[in-house]
């Protein structure tokens, strides 16, 4: 069995959030738009039928988790999930709040504008009320 | 509860494939890329969140079926999985076989090319191949 470990690219563009029983939950270093990512910790896995069913429904009630936090803090006018992984193979799922007047809408936002990176305080209060949130659920 | 009927706009850009427990499956009319989509039949939903626990394992085992039919017809080099509704809200789920050689690669399909609907005889080919794939699982 492979062992896992983040993908350098990932671990770049990413900012941990939350570590849980499969996934690790990482916030992406974009501030147009509330962006979470799940990172299953299965070495080797690049699709989604990579995992058992049991992981499966784990991955499958983390993203829900993902969800309802963002939902709650951000109150999006959509969510966007998806497992695309053709720049970066290990298996990773975006879970995105979009909204109808984002930079992309309604566009998916994969290579609609550059990143923009967050200043180190929007990165902690963004972080902050995420793992509020996740707390008080 | 909302009575469920496939969005005008999802019936207009698919063809159905088949009819399962939760899920329409259909084939999206874009030769550019083998393209399933999976439609709950749940009234209203527009997140993957608006589903409960037992419909989110339902459309994952749905999706799996999908991304195996895919696997075995297409041999894609990557699968992307996603549901998005920035345009059609009705709640569906992509399933896109990838070829590293194909029109969008690496980027999302959305928005790349226009669609290239097929042929009445690659159409009937290809849903009859994938069909084919589903009957003998």
């Amino acid at each position: 069995m492979t062992p896992w470990q983040l993908h350098p690219q990932l671990a770049v563009d990413t900012h941990p959030v939350a570590c849980w029983s499969l996934s690790e939950l990482r916030l992406m270093d974009d501030a147009h738009h509330p962006w979470l990512m799940l990172v299953p910790r299965i070495g080797g896995a690049t699709e989604l039928v990579d995992l058992d069913r049991g992981a499966q429904a784990t991955l499958m009630a983390e993203v829900t988790r993902a969800s309802h936090a963002l939902q709650r803090v951000f109150t999006p006018d959509k969510l966007n999930v998806a497992a695309l992984g053709n720049m970066v193979e290990q298996l990773h799922v975006h879970v995105i709040a979009r909204y109808r007047t984002d930079i992309a809408w309604p566009r998916p936002v994969w290579g609609v504008a550059n990143a923009q990176p967050y200043s180190p305080d929007a990165l902690a209060d963004v972080v902050s009320k995420l793992q509020d949130a996740l707390a008080h659920e």
